[in-house]
Formats: C-alpha cells, structure tokens, sequence
C-alpha cells in the first residue's frame, strides 16, 4: 500500500507564486509516490477570517480550479474541503483532551502570529489550538509524512508528540510519526523582497492576466547595489534573477548572469523580458483553468468529500473502540 | 412553538440521588412546557476520563436506562449521546474562533475545577474549552433556557456572551440567549455531609438493592450535637432529616421532626426508618429500570440521535450560510 501524504492551504484568495514555487509544484510530484491528500482548510481559515469570512467559499472554488490547474490530479489524489469531513473535529477534540495546554502554548509560530498579523484579533481559544487541529488533519488520515517548509517543522513536531501520547494512552500503534518531507523548492520572494503573502500585496497571482504580470514585474525591486544602468549588477542577491532561475528555461539563467553582469541589459529590460517567461509558464495553468466548469468543480469537491471521509470514518471507528465511545 | 431547553450530564458512572433530586425530577417537569433535549455529553466525560474511558460505553447505556426510569419520556423529549451529533463540534469550533481566551480563562469553575478534582491531570487545552463546548451544545439546539445549578450560573452567562458576539459578527437572530431556569429542588447532600459525588463515595445509587440503600443510610451521619440518645435532636441541621424532606410523603416529616426534637426515638432507629423510605419511593425507577430490554435501550438512543441530528443540522445549514463557508 502506498504511504500517505497530507497537506492543506487556507482558502483565504486567490494563490500566488510563491504557493506554486514553494508547496503546489512538490505537491504534484509527491503523487504518484503517495496517496496524497490535498485539503482546503476552510476551518483554519475562518480561524484567522471570522471577522470577515465573505470570501470564503468563492476562496473554496478557486483553490479547486489553482490545484488541478497546477497539476493536481483528482484521479489520484483526494482534493477535499476539510468541513466537508466532519471526522476532523470529532479527533481534533479527543487530541484536545490530551495535550497539556503547555504543549500548545509553546508552540513558537503562535506568538510569532499573533505579534506578525496585523488588524486580526488572534487571541481567541480557537487559534490557540491551531497545532491541535492540524494534528488531527494529519492523523486522522494516519498520514506517514507531510511535505512542509522548514517553519512548520516546530507544528509537525507537536503532532508527533499528541500522535505519541494517543498511541501511549491507549496502547495502540494506530497513528504512525508522520515525518517531515522538507521542500526543496527555494521560496520566491514578493515583488519587494518580502515573503510573498496575501496580507502584504506583494504577489503574483495565478490567474492574473498578462497585462496585470507585466505591470507587477515592472515595479519589483532589482539589486539595489546597481543605480546606473552601467553599473554591474550582482545577480545573486537580485531578486529578479531568482525568478528567472525559477521560471525560465535551465540554459536561459547563464545568459541572464550575463548580461547582468556585464552591465550590457538595465534592469527595467530585464524585467520586461522577465514578465514574458512568467507570462509563458503560466500559460498552461491559465488554460487549464479556463477549461474547468462549474459542474467540474463541484463534482471535485463531491468526490473528493466521500474519499476523505471514507478514509477518515475508518480512522474513526478505531479511534471511538479505543475511547471506549458508544457507536 | 414550545420553547427549548437543553440540558445534560456527564456519563462518567450510575447515577444517585443527588442526580435525582438536584435535576432529573426538575426535568421531568419541565417537559410538558417545553421540547427538551436531554444530552448524554461522552465529549465532556472524556475531558476528566481521557485516561481511563473504559466505562464511557457502558455508563451511557446505564444512563439511558436510569433516564427513562426516572420519568424522561423519548416520546417527549430528545435523549440523546453528545458524540452522534457531530453539529456540537461544529459549533464549538465556530464558537471557539470568536471567544478570547481571556473569557475562558476567567470561568471561576475552571480554576476550581483543577484545584477539586485529585488524581485528573485536568490542564489540557481541552478542558480550558469546557464552556464553549457547552455553549455550542444549548446553541445547536437554539435552546430558549437552561435548568441550572447556581454555581453553573458563569458558565450560562459565558454561553450568553458567546451567543450575543456570534449574533453580533454576523447580523443574526438567529441564536436566543438562553436564561437560566434555577433548580428550585434543594441539593441533597452525601451520607457524609459533602456534595453527593462519585468521587466522595457517598451516595446511594438510584439502581442501588435495597440491602445497599440499608447499609449506606445506616452510616450516615446525623446531627452531631445528639450525642446520647435521650439528648434532643436538630432537624433542620440534620442531613437525615432533610433525606426525610426529599423521599417520605408531606404529612410525615412533622411526625419526625417530633420524635427528633423529643428525643423519642434515636438516630439509628430513624436511619432504620429512613432506609425503608428511600427504598419505597426509589421502587418504581427500579421496576421500570429493570423492565427496559437492551433492544428498548438501543432503539431509544438511535431515534433521540436521528431528532437531534435534525435539530443541530437545521441550525449549522443557517450558520454555515453566515460564515459563508461552501456546504
């Protein structure tokens, strides 16, 4: 049997660049290795939005139609939204009972949020649980790994510790340690050099025209070191060069090297020329995109609800004999 | 439309006199005024019995039976298990992404609650979310009121605060806020003069055999001022007496009054006395009890899952619609 994969983004808009450059592009490789499971996370979402969650199920069809059109294949992996599956509480709940309040007060990524999250209220008991919740995402699938940047690895290890205590209380080996799949991807950067995010408007989006593409890329900061187009540029801690090493053609970086280099092109061309690769590459996404019906959507989020849960009630069931809970 | 109430208890063990006497006759009053929903909350048993479930089943099921024995009519009301209607986890996730921590926090039963109870490690996130827990059950049912002890006062008003700020957020109605119904029976104390609690060991179980309810009466402890027999006794400051007050018909307490004021009669014969009450007026519950097949039992928890799942389904159709999540 093949190992399972979970792995989830918020439905808070539309998705960018950096989620294609640094999760959705390892995603669509992991599936033929994994039976993957792709969640919309629309309860984390409304955990940061419920002040304002008008977006959220416009957000939930657009995550659908950005998976697939970035490869994602129902066929093979389950596309789910994540209230869909009811399962997810009911574990999140009995992982509650048994995490000291300590373990989820330490996690580092809970004070980083509530200080980097501007104009939000996360001081609420919900968040707090954030981890506790993902654990249960993870395990209720008895997931084997999770593809995750290196600033999720202190939430993955709490998982592993709730996973180990359920597996301790009750004597069981019924959720393996999900390991950490580190992505190799190197992150892309917004247009200002800041991490690339929604709450920073500093993003590429997926489906953006190629009129919006041009525009963006025009205003991105290039290496600040280079003022007159005669000065050498440094290619290296360009963040334009970053996106060519991520989008155009492998023999295309070295001429780009050069020229910047070589002071022979000024940045504002070398950003035009820029917009044209990512405008390229984009162009099967927006196609497949294009392609998607409704009906498609809906019927994705259909099938992929029952698989969840099926996987999901069968964990369940063996969770609920273990507590000893009248089915 | 008759209005709602919810209430419920925790099936953490039989139930005694205390649970009779402090709530189950107040709740089978209540139910020709209202639709009542009386809930068997496994999830809040499992927050202090996380360590050791291994009764959690088999208590339902004995609650169920001591339910109907004492009066609780399926026909009338709603009896149901907490953990089949997945719409409370719903709710209380909802619930708890708009409740501040500091809310939580400052439930005076919390803290006493992890002073009170020995050999419970009770400082899990779960158990700080006790109350919001308890909110989203008296909400998914839109309950107008809850039959509550004094000290569950906080908790209502926590579950009122949390209803007003979703009502707020959202521009509804749609939740009431539930008053307080105040349990006008008295609270019968334990054989030792505490609060009759399983984890006391004082109390006379309502399935109890007679020859228990002898032994456990004979050592009850009386007025502590009557030293000798012929000295006078003091009704209204003996636990017995008020055991009295509670099981023998109206007309009867004054006689006992008499001969304890007289010092007619010692407090072992009174016991003796007493004993044969209990068992008398507890003899209908245990002939009903013991006429309940498992096949009745089974039957009753499957209908009371399906009306309530009805209920909370109708409720999270129109909360999901405000928080705008894709259903």
């Amino acid at each position: 049997m093949k190992k399972r994969i979970l792995s989830g983004m918020r439905p808070t808009g539309k998705l960018h660049l950096g989620h294609l450059m640094g999760a959705l592009n390892n995603w669509v490789k992991l599936q033929d290795e994994y039976l993957c499971f792709y969640m919309i996370a629309d309860w984390h979402a409304l955990m940061s939005e419920y002040e304002d969650p008008k977006n959220l199920k416009e957000s939930c069809y657009e995550m659908v139609r950005d998976f697939v059109a970035c490869g994602l294949d129902p066929e093979k992996s389950v596309i789910f939204v994540q209230s869909h599956v009811p399962e997810h509480l009911e574990l999140a709940m009995i992982f509650s009972d048994i995490t000291p309040l300590a373990w989820v007060e330490r996690v580092p990524t809970y004070k980083e949020q509530l200080r980097e999250v501007k104009g939000r209220d996360l001081t609420t008991y919900g968040f707090l649980g954030y981890p506790v919740l993902q654990a249960a995402d993870i395990a209720v699938y008895r997931a084997n790994a999770v593809p995750v940047g290196v600033d999720q690895v202190p939430h993955l290890e709490l998982t592993r510790e709730i996973v180990r205590r359920f597996n301790g209380l009750y004597k069981t080996g019924l959720f393996p340690e999900p390991d950490a799949i580190l992505t190799k991807t190197s992150k892309l950067l917004g247009l200002d050099n800041r991490k690339m995010s929604k709450s920073y408007n500093n993003f590429i989006l997926l489906s953006d025209t190629p009129d919006a593409i041009r525009k963006k890329v025009s205003v991105m900061i290039t290496d600040a070191e280079r003022i007159k187009l005669r000065d050498r540029g440094h290619p290296d801690i360009c963040n334009v060069f970053s996106y060519y090493a991520g989008f155009a053609k492998p023999d295309h970086a070295p001429k780009v090297r050069g020229w910047c280099e070589g002071a022979s092109k000024g940045c504002t061309e070398c950003k035009k020329a820029l917009a044209e690769i990512v405008i390229e590459s984009l162009e099967p996404i927006r196609a497949r995109r294009a392609k998607m019906s409704d009906d498609e959507v809906e019927d994705i989020i259909r099938k992929g609800a029952k698989k969840a849960r099926d996987a999901a009630s069968e964990t369940m069931r063996e969770v609920k004999k273990l507590i000893n809970f009248l089915q």
